[in-house]
């Protein structure tokens, strides 16, 4: 099971520097933060709370996880750009429909702040690929290892049935030695 | 033929905003420039040059191209990172082995300016990776379009011989309308 081996690798503190472009206006914004990726039990409250609403049951349900952020700095060169939340966090609760594929459930999107499920498959390298479709835009992400303790995530932002890109996003991110809780 | 395609999608003027991250000092650049993508004839001397000190003939090319690029701003946060040539051009000579797979050989390459020759292949998303082994370095990139006018790249540079990663960098690339020559 793929997705298994993903997540534990996941788990831990990371630093991560991001950097995200903004296609229509040609900006850029980069993003020092701290992430913390924490395994959860299946019967966690905010687990149980995500599955209620939908179609899946907790026997379906393998390593749910959770990420919460904290910017360190910010040196987005538009000040107006600076209006998102510098911390926070979200759910993760992945059911696989095979070892290779399935869905992940969210609480919190990436590209528009509501409840999301996103589809995910591994590719031949092992990259993560999750495709989200929000209300007006549809998130593809792509996130792999490049050793242990690097990983890199790309997100592209596309308006929902049209192939126009809004934004996307680079980040790399490096394994802190201990998980501080 | 994945390749003839690919390059003939990246045939073309391009503006381009790259993003890169120095993982060892947690250092951005930021960078837009402009990319002029130009097809070029087999028997090209440039390309001829190239192949004359390799094992491979003239009959095995398929659609070898130039890369022209040009900054137009650098918003880099330290002044010593801004010691990269601001313009130059490269010679690309795809041969391909299969439909999916094959070598491209550069007269100048991403991670060191010395000629290269990368191993390429096509993803089921038919993204294109590139690997080159440089003198002291890898390079990984990964090259995809999200639409007929957008591209994405990005690349990952370690220490030959080692999991240690160097450089990170993600580019956005966006197709202007006329090739101006």
């Amino acid at each position: 099971m793929k997705i298994e081996q993903f997540v534990a690798q996941s788990e831990g503190e990371w630093k991560s520097m991001r950097s995200s472009h903004s296609l229509a206006f040609q900006q850029f914004e980069q993003v020092i933060s701290r992430i913390k990726i924490k395994l959860l039990n299946t019967n966690d409250s905010k687990v149980l709370d995500l599955l209620y609403e939908s179609n899946y049951s907790e026997m379906e349900v393998v390593m749910p996880f959770s990420i919460e952020w904290e910017a360190e700095s910010d040196w987005s060169e538009e000040e107006e750009l600076g209006d998102k939340a510098t911390s926070g966090s979200s759910i993760f609760v992945p059911i696989p429909s095979s070892s290779e594929e399935g869905v992940i459930l969210r609480n919190l999107g990436y590209a528009e702040s509501i409840q999301a499920k996103s589809n995910y498959h591994f590719m031949p390298n092992d990259s993560l690929m999750l495709n989200t479709e929000y209300e007006k835009t549809i998130a593809e992400e792509q996130i792999w290892f490049a050793s242990k303790n690097v990983r890199f995530r790309s997100s592209v932002v596309r308006i929902s049935g049209t192939e126009g890109v809004l934004q996307a996003s680079f980040a790399s991110e490096i394994k802190q030695n201990i998980l501080q809780t």
